[in-house]
């Protein structure tokens, strides 16, 4: 297979780096030399390259509700009816158009693989399709065309609320029992540049036995669980009030927590939360412009960060698709919380973005060396909002954007080239027919 | 002088309204036309068009310091340290050719009129310039070169806190007496696009006898009056305990409070302070990107709106500038503070980026009516960020950054084309230069 080269101008090699030839073959990197001279047969990269973002959590279809539910006093309860209206309305092709569209506005923003918690599995009234994986299906298609490694976070979800069974909507979400589950999602079989994975919707929608099932699947797999997690306090008064026990412990007792788990918001938490999910080494994914947008608040990073867990982000509802300016909020949002200047460095903002997700996702990810994938991002450093800024890394963790992107190069394959998809041609086109076809 | 018109795929005058016609003579609106036929003498603007942003808290030179203090704990105070060590380097030139780069960045963005909160006046030590305005001047000359409309807040800074005189690099910032302040800003007399107004640079750097010549003096040249308010818990501390009042009482006391006030930051007050800038019919400007950046806090724009006041945003330290960015943070940030879905429709949202700002600035802005000046901002609809966005403008005003501004029209002249600065060319490279012509 050819070995195909990259000469950045710049790179992040644990430091930034000049004149760096990336080579790769079978999408692994196999060597990288800094101070390089030109290489002629080098695909030349101008600006930084960093390694390719993650976005650790997802739900594509959620992308057809931006801009639209923001008029006049509203709850996150609201918001939800607005979605469940949404979910209504899809189908496998239509959610097949909407996921590509999507997830090229993702490779465009320089993430390079996602996390999609997908739990819109069956049809009206909960009947599985034909094949019963049709919807999933639809998910790994739309991610090859995108050109985006997908890992797909099959999620149980059995019940409204504690003793409250699937209503309206919901019962497109429940496989109706954990057992059913498991043997779908077996059924998906495997798939190139897709994991997998499992996902536990929330103690709310999985009672903990079947949670214990869940997760014994993603441990016996080796393969990433995902879960939200205490993302509204009404989740958490719910948990104690019908066992007595808090999300984080409920989870725990269902032995989700773990390296290979990833608790998605964890905005509400106690301290006994906050130690239980550092000493598991479990990750957590806080995604600050959905937990704005829908007044979640502002999760314990600094706390959760002491107590030994590792933050990743997600892009979540899709209001906004930007993992620099994610993972940016952690840090910016700390500030807002406690009124003291930042503590995130640069390349702690990167390991945010980049090499944490990739392990919530299960993907080898996240630097640019030998034997990991080749993923990789580039950010022109010469727009208004870069310009000036001398360091780099800065420049692109404190003040790029998604638009700042240039080049994405994914398991070796050039993806992006010059702010343009080469897949998918007109990513914002696509967006606007997927989204148009299947609003109300 | 010609009439020129320009014919608007779609424009808010209230409502979206299709194929909107505009007409301009010496700078002002004489005729907007809704569905009107393509009129082929008009400059078309697709997208949607709305009257032009106002920035109406601004430090131009700030910008130089964009991705430059991150790193690391810091304070709100280690961060001013850095801010005078680049005020230093400053001189007469590097300060014109940086604000002229910055109000290029703001233009692109869509910002139409600005306003420049003014301290560093004199050389190193406090001695005037042989001109004593050659930096209030330098600023004139930036804004005209920019194409951008200029309020000059030339701001009175008298000492370093109560009962400490300037020290340091605060002795550029200060005329020694208020009387020497009135006599120099007096000299500056009158420029195109311009309105000369006056700020007291906040009650800890200037007592409240000052304070209400200042006062005096705006409001008898009938301009705009704007003052720092507690940013920082110290300020209030600080206020406390040399006088038994708030700094908002302070103001009060000067006769500083009023319908040509503006009242930037106000993000730490106690109820009495919201009753009476809200009554007194002060604008409150808010900085959110800075707000978080320096971990100042969240303000609170639902009380204060509740009480009777107007609020308009400013890009302040030039972490971030996008007025569309910083409008929609005010609804965001509340959203953080009060776990509540928004209050604030597209259209509340764009009386904060544009007519309060305007009126805050001293400008007949922010509405597409005859009589108004002819400022306005045309925004793309067809972007990975706006597609797909059914009502254009929430597309606008909640999805839309800076990138997506196409077009910018300011007096009847059109500034920026195709997203091009038709005056400056590469803006990029001119923050580029112009910063790196001043840090050290």
């Amino acid at each position: 297979m050819a070995v195909n080269r990259w000469h950045c101008d710049q790179a992040w090699l644990g430091r930034v780096a000049k004149s760096v030839v990336i080579e790769e073959e079978n999408g692994r990197i196999v060597r990288v030399t800094a101070d390089a001279p030109v290489d002629p047969d080098a695909m030349p990269l101008a600006g930084l390259t960093v390694p390719g973002l993650a976005n650790a959590h997802s739900h594509a279809f959620h992308r057809a509700l931006r801009g639209s539910a923001q008029q006049g006093a509203a709850t996150f309860w609201s918001w939800r009816d607005e979605m469940y209206r949404l979910a209504d309305r899809l189908d496998p092709e239509s959610y097949f158009r909407l996921a590509r569209a999507v997830y090229g506005e993702m490779v465009l923003a320089g993430i390079t693989a996602v996390g999609e918690f997908h739990y819109l599995h069956h049809q009206a009234g909960g009947t599985p399709y034909a094949d019963p994986n049709e919807m999933g299906m639809a998910l790994v298609a739309a991610a090859a065309e995108a050109g985006i490694r997908l890992t797909l976070l099959d999620t149980c979800y059995l019940r409204a609320g504690f003793d409250e069974p699937p209503r309206g909507t919901q019962s497109r979400f429940s496989d109706g029992s954990v057992e059913a589950w498991a043997e779908r999602v077996t059924d998906l079989g495997t798939h190139p540049a897709v994991v997998v994975g499992a996902a536990v919707h929330s103690v709310r929608a999985v009672d903990v036995d079947s949670a214990r099932v869940v997760a014994g699947w993603a441990l016996a797999s080796n393969v990433p669980l995902h879960f939200h997690l205490s993302e509204q306090p009404a989740e958490n008064e719910a948990a104690l009030a019908a066992t007595g026990m808090t999300p984080t412990a409920m989870l725990a007792e269902a032995g989700a927590l773990g390296p290979l788990s990833t608790a998605v918001h964890a905005t509400h938490l106690l301290p006994d939360d906050i130690v239980r999910l550092g000493q598991s080494g479990t990750t957590v994914c806080f995604c600050p412009t959905t937990e704005r947008e829908l007044g979640d608040g502002i999760g314990p990073a600094t706390s959760l960060q002491d107590a030994g867990a590792r933050l990743a982000v997600g892009s979540d509802g899709q209001s906004v698709i930007d993992i620099l300016e994610e993972a940016r909020l952690v840090e910016l949002h700390t500030l807002l919380a406690h009124g003291a200047r930042g503590s995130h460095s640069g390349s702690d903002l990167l390991s945010i973005a980049s090499g944490n997700g990739m392990k919530s996702l299960g993907w080898r990810g996240g630097k640019l060396e030998v034997g990991f994938q080749a993923d990789f991002t580039t950010v022109g450093l010469h727009s208004v909002r870069t310009a000036g800024i001398d360091d780099p890394l800065a420049a692109v963790m404190f003040a790029a954007n998604q638009d700042d992107v240039t080049d994405v190069v994914i398991g070796g394959r050039h993806v992006v080239q010059a702010g343009r998809h080469l897949l998918l041609g007109d990513v914002a086109s696509q967006l606007q027919a997927a989204i148009s076809g299947v609003v109300g």
